[in-house]
Parts: C-alpha cells; structure tokens; sequence
C-alpha cells in the first residue's frame, strides 16, 4: 500500500467515525433522518472543507470525490439501523469514536498542510483544526458545550500528535510508522483524558464584575 | 427573460426575504440600525458566501456586484419601518418568510453547483447549504436553537427540492419551469412542516448517562 | 515608515491585544494552556482568515508569515503569567483592550478590500467583519452573548471608522493619519459606548406569540 492510498483510506475511516459521531449526536437532539445526515455531514467533513478553503485547495476533497459523500451517507444510515436494533449508546462510545476521529485528522490535516510547504507552526494549526473543527460544529449547531472546553484534555492531543508526526518526518521512516506512531500519540492522550480525568493546569480567571455577579 | 435574468431575479428575491428575516430577528432582540443591518447581512449573503468559498467562486456574488448590499440594506431599513408604522409581525409571518427564501436560494445553489459541474450528491449538498447556512448563521448569533432543528422537516424540503430541480433537467424544460417547480416542492413541503406540522419518523437516543441526568 | 510597514505593525498590534482578549476569555472559562491558546488564536487571526478567504486572498496571512503565530503564542502566554502574578483584571480592561483591537483590525480590512479593488460599500463590509468576527466566534465558542450583541454601540464604531478611512482617501494624506484618524473614530465612539453607555435607538419587535411566552 503506498502513501497515497495509506492516507486517503485513513481519510475515509476518520470521515465514517465522526459522521457516527454526528449521527449519535443528532440521535441525541431526537432529529429525523435528513437531520441526522446533515449532522453528519458536517461533523465528518467540516474539519476538511476548513482546511482546504484555508489553504486555497480546491476543489474540496467531498466536492472532487464522491465516495466521500457515500461514506457519511452509509455511516449516519449504519448508525441509525444499529442503535434501532440493538442497545442504545453510552456517552463514553461517543467520546471513545471522537478520539479516534481525532487522532485520523490531526495527523491528516497536519499532512496536508505539510504538503503545501505551510511553516511548521501553521501546519500544527492545520492540524489541530482538521481534527477539531467539524466536532465543535457539531456541538455548536446542537447547542452542547463543545468537548474541546470540557475539563479534560481534547486540543492537547492534537497538538502533540501533530508535532510528532512532524518530528518525525527527518527519520525518513515509512509513511505508515509515521501515521501510526503520530495516531497512537493523540489517542493515548485523549483516552488517559477520558478514563483517568488527565487535566494540566487550569488558567482560572474570577474578575471582580464576575464575583458580584455570582 | 434569458435564463441569467431569471436566476439573477431569483437571488435578489431570495437575498431581499432572508434580509427582512434577519431585521426580524434583530428586532426581535431589540438591536439598533446597524446590528439589524449586519444581522440581514450575514442572514442574506450568509448562504451563498459560503457556497461560492467552498467551491472557490470568485468574486463572491456581493463583492462583484453592488446591487446585493443594495437589496439587503433597503430590505432591512424597509422592514424597521414597516414594522414602526403598521402592528407587529407575527412569529408565523418570519417563518413563512423563511420558507420563500428556503425555496429560492436551495434552487440557486443547486443550479450554481451544477454550473461548476460538480458531481450530482455535492450538487445536493450545495442547494440545501445555499438555502439553510444563512438561517442557521442568524439564529446562532442571535443564540435562538436553529429553525433547521426544530421539530418540523426543514432540510427535508431542500434536499426534496434540489433532487427535484437536478431530476428535472435531463427533460430540457424551459428554466423558469425547472426553477419554479423545483421551487414549489421546496415551498410546498416546508408550509406543510408550518401549518400542518409534518413531520418524518425521528431518530431518538437516549444513552444511560442522559437518564441519570434528568 | 513606509505604508507596508505601517499596516503590519498595526496588524500584529491588533493580533496582539486581540489574543490577549481571547486568553482572558478563555481564562474566565478556566481552560488550560492550550485551550488558551486555541482561543487566542481563533480571536486574533479569526477576522482577518474569514476576510482573506472570501476575498480569494492566499496564502492567508499567518500561513505566509509565522510572525503572526508567534505574536499569538506569546501575548497568550504573557497574559497568563501577567494574571498569575499580578490581580485579577476587570470586565472593563478586557472590554477596552476589545476596543483597541478593533480599532486596528477595522482600518486594516477597509484597507486590505479596498487594495482588492472591491466597491467601496463591500469595503465597509470587510473592515466591519475583520474587525468584529474574531470577537464574536470567541464569545460563541465561549458561549457568552457576543459582545456585537450586548445594548453598547459595537458595529456601529466599525462602519463609522471604515467610512472615515475611505472618506479620506481622496485628500492623499499621508498613511498614518488616514490610518490614525479612522482608528481614532473607531475608538472614540467605542469608549463612549462603554464608559458612557452611548446608544442608538433600538429596533424592538414584540411579536403576539412572543407575549404569550412571557
């Protein structure tokens, strides 16, 4: 399998894996199926179409391919059909299929930008926004407090992965140790955030309007 | 009327009926003049700005022509003092309101989208973002949940609307019959969804962790 | 100082003080220290990307220049060590330093448009939206009513400040007062909101079915 292929199939699973997490979402604001789908949508390939309008890359990898639309389409039905028939889903599935998610566009978003010749800092922050971007619009449009400012660690793993997966690129390695070991990085940290509460320290800031507020 | 008119007409009907939502809205959290103004702005041209971005269309439609800020404006203004003058509008007349520019602008995108040939199913996907991206955009900043989740079909009638224009096109209708009939599926089942409260079999989840909070 | 060095020096001023209100919002919201700096650099560079990428601008300024990254990275930081070891700050500073930001990043994007050759009334639109879209996807993504939104004057200092800049353009000044004097505009009418409550008169829509919620 060479690199083109290595990462247009991670491409897709992370586009399956949060299109689920849009429709569980969606399930979880009770939407009907158009709802769901479009829910999903924006989940899976925000991020993406983010990044590509940011660095001029067109056409959109969604508008160039329609296996992209597919796979949402397939992975938001998928989900529907199986929460139907069997047992409903545990926030903790949810926040679990989030982080690996995550770990696949990081990694593909600092690839990205990489390969358009963006300085390294940018391609951090290319990094950081592919993986985030589509899970805080879901959050925002279905009005939940988006995962990124909950307690636990969520835009540290990506930060971290993305710089591996730069650090590793003078090593010469082969692309899928890279993808890999950068992939592993992110969802260590995040699963060690969601099971075992990983926090750094909080930057806490009470100003006195906010005390007579309270 | 060439087919170019036609399309031209349509989008500054659209862009107007958006704008008169956005004053509505604004107005409804008692904004001045120039929050009204920046609401109809981002309501009206919200939609379109994001498709021409994405598919890297440009000048987008208000910067290559001044006629749209033009509509948007003299709708906003005219919406402040029709409402001064006469009595006060009824939560029913914005949703009507937003039907008629639903219609539209799912068409226009549609069209717009197959102009650049993009495949079929982007084709969808750019009619029903053309059509909601604005609405959901004024009712995020103005912190209302979005019409589009609801419990009434909202994206259901664009994504039925645009299958409708790109279904009729193999037929060489005259435009303004593709247009309109397109128009009319979008219209007739988004009304439907106000007055008679249609509705598609929802998908409800309800996780562990949900029950224990309430 | 030539023009060109004058329009970056006050971008990265506006960078600047725009992360710095970023790293106490997220600061209020008790984030960690990279969730500080994603805010930070969502407010600071948010505008001024939204204004390129419409505008058809690449590559966007902080991909082209790392400068931009590090004046990020660095105000954050300094912030969070200035609170730790000094008091806390007031509601107050946060909405001054705001005013500044917006002073800078208002002429910047009339300037940046009117470089594009854009109209003159899409110029507004840009100077007003590089000027306050940072801002405002800070208060949403922090899920506090956007400042653009409270009873204070907000958009209406940036139209009032992009108008002034284009006004002058005829009279060939020399740069710095054309870039001073609008700023000034800008600032004067955004204090006079905050310290002396300036308002206009307010568009307030009561719909029927808004009082039967009541």
């Amino acid at each position: 399998m060479n690199e083109t292929t290595l990462f247009y199939l991670s491409d897709l699973f992370g586009v399956a894996v949060f299109a689920i997490t849009g429709a569980l979402m969606a399930g979880r604001k009770s939407m009907d199926i158009f709802g769901v789908l479009v829910v999903a949508f924006v989940t899976a390939l925000g991020g993406g179409t983010l990044r590509d309008v940011i660095l001029g890359r067109h056409p959109v990898s969604w508008i160039g391919d329609e296996t992209y639309l597919t796979v949402v389409t397939l992975a938001a039905l998928g989900t529907v059909l199986w929460v139907k028939m069997t047992r409903p889903i545990h926030e903790l599935g949810l926040q679990v299929a989030d982080a690996f998610g995550l770990a696949v566009f990081t990694v593909i978003g600092t690839q990205v930008a990489l390969a358009h010749e963006v300085p390294t800092s940018a391609a951090v922050i290319f990094g950081v926004m592919t993986g985030v971007a589509g899970g805080v619009i879901r959050d925002m449009i279905c009005n939940d407090i988006p995962l990124i400012f909950h307690k636990e660690l969520y835009a540290t793993p990506c930060i971290l992965g993305s710089l591996t997966y730069i650090g590793l690129q003078p090593l010469a390695l082969p692309s899928y140790i890279e993808v890999l070991g950068a992939m592993a990085v992110v969802l260590a940290v995040r699963l060690g955030a969601i099971f075992f509460h990983w926090q750094l320290p909080r930057f806490h800031l009470l100003d006195r309007d906010e005390q007579q507020d309270l």
